[in-house]
């Protein structure tokens, strides 16, 4: 098998290629790399370390509104994935399927889950008997399988990791509630962590989910324009219990069907990550979600004191609380230097003789290049708050773009000049028609995002069909 | 679908008949079910939490050592999986196959992985070329699946949660290392936090990994005298290395192959946890894993400032740092004091009215039913301690029970004699050979655990066959 070559060329500049910058930053910051199967991901250290902080910050969001996690299997007979037609109909034609256990032929296909509604409504529809026994809000961190034909790291991959969260309640008023309260949550995870903002709206019917009332979504803004669907919550009213029997005896002793939803949020997160704060350098990592915050790369590291004094720095920063580590291999400072920014390590702390000499270090942002000269003493209260000032201005700046790529469009010629012209979101006003919305795929290859929870009247005719309006919708490309 | 009823019945006494005692216990601290895919799981939230606190400590032992956690594909191409013959030959019989994706049907077929030597083996054979590149100390927490015909809650299922560590290093010595480290680690996860006390000792031939140079293995013994492996350690040497063409230059410009190690510990430790522990009344869970260590129980909650002073109380052990809940269901006393004890809730600390007048609290140890009254201000110092005590009994508690149930057999007649009679681990001399343990197995049904790290010289002669002894085996029936 061949070898790789180290990574020692440029990156594409983003200006130049995105999709290839794109794939440039995954593969030099060591993120992932494809497996002998078709379109399967290996989440390498590096890329799995960011997970685990989103795992961890999410999960603890999501047990203060009092989610339970499970694990559900991974299999799902095909009958089970039968029961509910439309969700059976969105997600068959991308199932991989298990037809043989052991030496034997399975009397019964099996599906690898490309999502566990079903396995969810099976064992509620068994626990659940009595309004006692509501709400159940359950999660589960697993992975999940859709056979695709194209993929993308972490964007499109035939497997990938989410959360997926599956709840059941007795009145349809709290189920919508949940539904909002997880879109929600996503969102000030979003905008607190991952520096991410987002609009938040409810998805129109064509775009919903398979076999969901409503879908709600948090839409952000690639540096490129195009939009990335980042978490999606969904109501599923009573369909999918009255396809599983799942009732109920109420508080008034009658027999009633739950409300359910579900919400999930995938590695298609560090996608955004990569595409929202990334540079032609490499990677930017928002501090809070940085698995490394602080590289220490002692300069003259052979000179007396100098690694001595590397270790102090990063044992101090250690004990305030920083994930911080330090490069004291062999290799030259400017290509350690180079190898922290293609990580996106949020600061590095430069430390020769002469700083020493001085009683200070250099601290050098990865998003601004800023180079803070710190005082020794003051670098444990100095670097918690460079850091905490990076984290609200690559929010701000993220915002700022998305802001200044977010147009509206009063006709459709202007619609269509500025999805030519100018990538970003266009808000424009909706009949309501499916066909006005294939229409527009057609001739602008653009989908409509959502129809923003923050309504405006851009005018009183759909940018269409110019019938009146119901809505304005956020249109864009989109990965 | 036919409703369960809940679960008023008493748990089987586990002298009356252990198996059903264990399912009883699974069932009615609702742990796990089964789904509606034959053998495998569904684990419920009192059960997963279990395992999320096993993996929030583990993985932090494991970071100590400098693992790296990844994630690997759930699929391996067959003719990956072909590569290495005694792993294939291990594994094939019981994989389930992956042989349509969407609609078509696949040129070749996908294992689900069993366990994921070839695709750790597939990543190091592209990323290490050079002696700078290793070692590599790679992890992932995943889901794998064997295709079982009989299976057993969390013992034995078709689908289980587990860790799997793989590591490449450049020295046969270095990976030797690396496999006792991290059987060590395990030794010392088992002991201090889940109260279990182990025998640690090499697998014989018959009984190692298929692909392994050499098994190391944990084996805990159950309640009823039977066995339990519960983690094992393997070296693969420079094997698998060699079937996937894992090189690197070494320091001396040398190209040489990597040697291996990988080590898994699953979701059977749950089992291990209720079948050490538990008793007639349900489970019962060591405090340092509990996810919940005490629950709060009001007694005539109706009267004034009970529930004011539960709550209380609640609020200042959970700032102690305690995993704290308060019942204040509208149960009786009695219904939550049993459901604390099926679910093994370390302590319960019961307060009602006449408490309150004597400003104190009874406190109660789920594993001896001991009641101390605590002075209500000393709670917040006085529990912690009383769990840190449980821990500790019931790490001796276990101890002196394997202790108690380990025998000594010089003669085969007395050997069978323990092994009918006697449940327990059996020490006995053994030569060396296959026929003997073969023997052995069909004559009793006992297998060979390991050969322990600690020997003693029981005899000079082999238990079965008399001939010349070359090491001291412990033996067992086993799960």
């Amino acid at each position: 098998m061949a070898k790789d070559k180290k990574f020692v060329e440029d990156i594409t500049p983003m200006g130049e290629d995105f999709a290839q910058w794109y794939t440039d930053v995954v593969k030099k910051a060591e993120l992932m790399r494809y497996s002998s199967v078709k379109g399967c991901m290996m989440i390498l250290p590096a890329g799995y370390a960011i997970w685990e902080n989103i795992q961890k910050n999410l999960d603890a969001m999501f047990k203060k509104t009092g989610v339970e996690n499970v694990y559900m299997p991974m299999f799902i007979p095909e009958s089970l994935l039968d029961k509910e037609k439309d969700h059976v109909e969105g997600f068959a034609p991308e199932c991989a399927w298990v037809t043989q256990g052991g030496l034997e032929k399975l009397e019964e296909r099996l599906v690898v889950r490309p999502t566990s509604e079903t396995l969810f409504c099976d064992l509620y529809s068994n626990i659940v008997q009595s309004y006692r026994d509501l709400p159940k809000v359950y999660n589960q961190w697993c992975s999940v399988v859709r056979w695709e034909k194209t993929t993308r790291p972490f964007l499109r991959s035939s497997e990938f990791l989410w959360q997926e969260g599956h709840t059941a309640h007795a009145t349809a008023e709290e189920a919508q509630e949940r539904t909002i309260q997880m879109l929600n949550v996503y969102y000030e995870f979003c905008k607190d962590y991952l520096a991410i903002p987002l609009i938040k709206g409810q998805k129109t019917d064509k775009e919903k989910f398979a076999g969901a009332e409503a879908t709600y979504t948090i839409e952000a803004l690639m540096h490129d324009g195009k939009a990335l669907q980042s978490g999606t919550s969904h109501n599923f009213g009573d369909g999918f219990a009255k396809a599983f029997g799942i009732q109920f005896t109420d508080k008034d002793n009658k027999l009633s069907y739950v409300h359910q939803t579900s919400w999930g949020l995938s590695t298609r997160t560090i996608g955004a990550i990569i595409m929202v704060h990334g540079d032609d350098s490499g990677l930017v990592l928002p501090p809070r979600i940085a698995p490394v915050q602080v590289m220490v790369i002692p300069v003259a590291q052979h000179k007396e004191g100098v690694l001595e004094k590397a270790a102090e720095i990063t044992d101090m920063l250690a004990k305030a609380g920083l994930a911080v580590k330090m490069d004291d291999s062999d290799k030259s400072p400017g290509w350690k230097f180079s190898e922290q920014e293609i990580r996106g390590i949020p600061v590095r702390i430069e430390i020769g003789p002469k700083d020493i000499e001085a009683g200070k270090a250099v601290v050098v942002r990865r998003d601004t290049r800023e180079k803070i000269e710190v005082a020794l003493d003051e670098l444990a209260a100095r670097v918690p708050e460079i850091l905490e000032t990076m984290q609200n201005d690559m929010y701000e700046r993220a915002k700022k773009h998305l802001e200044e790529h977010t147009y509206s469009a009063k006709d459709y010629d202007e619609f269509k000049d500025i999805i030519e012209n100018k990538p970003g979101f266009v808000k424009a006003m909706w009949c309501g028609d499916l066909d006005c919305e294939l229409k527009i795929k057609e001739d602008t290859t653009a989908t409509s995002r959502c129809i923003p929870f923050e309504q405006e009247q851009i005018s009183d005719k759909c940018v269409c069909c110019g019938k009146p309006a119901k809505s304005m919708v956020y249109w864009g490309k989109a990965y």
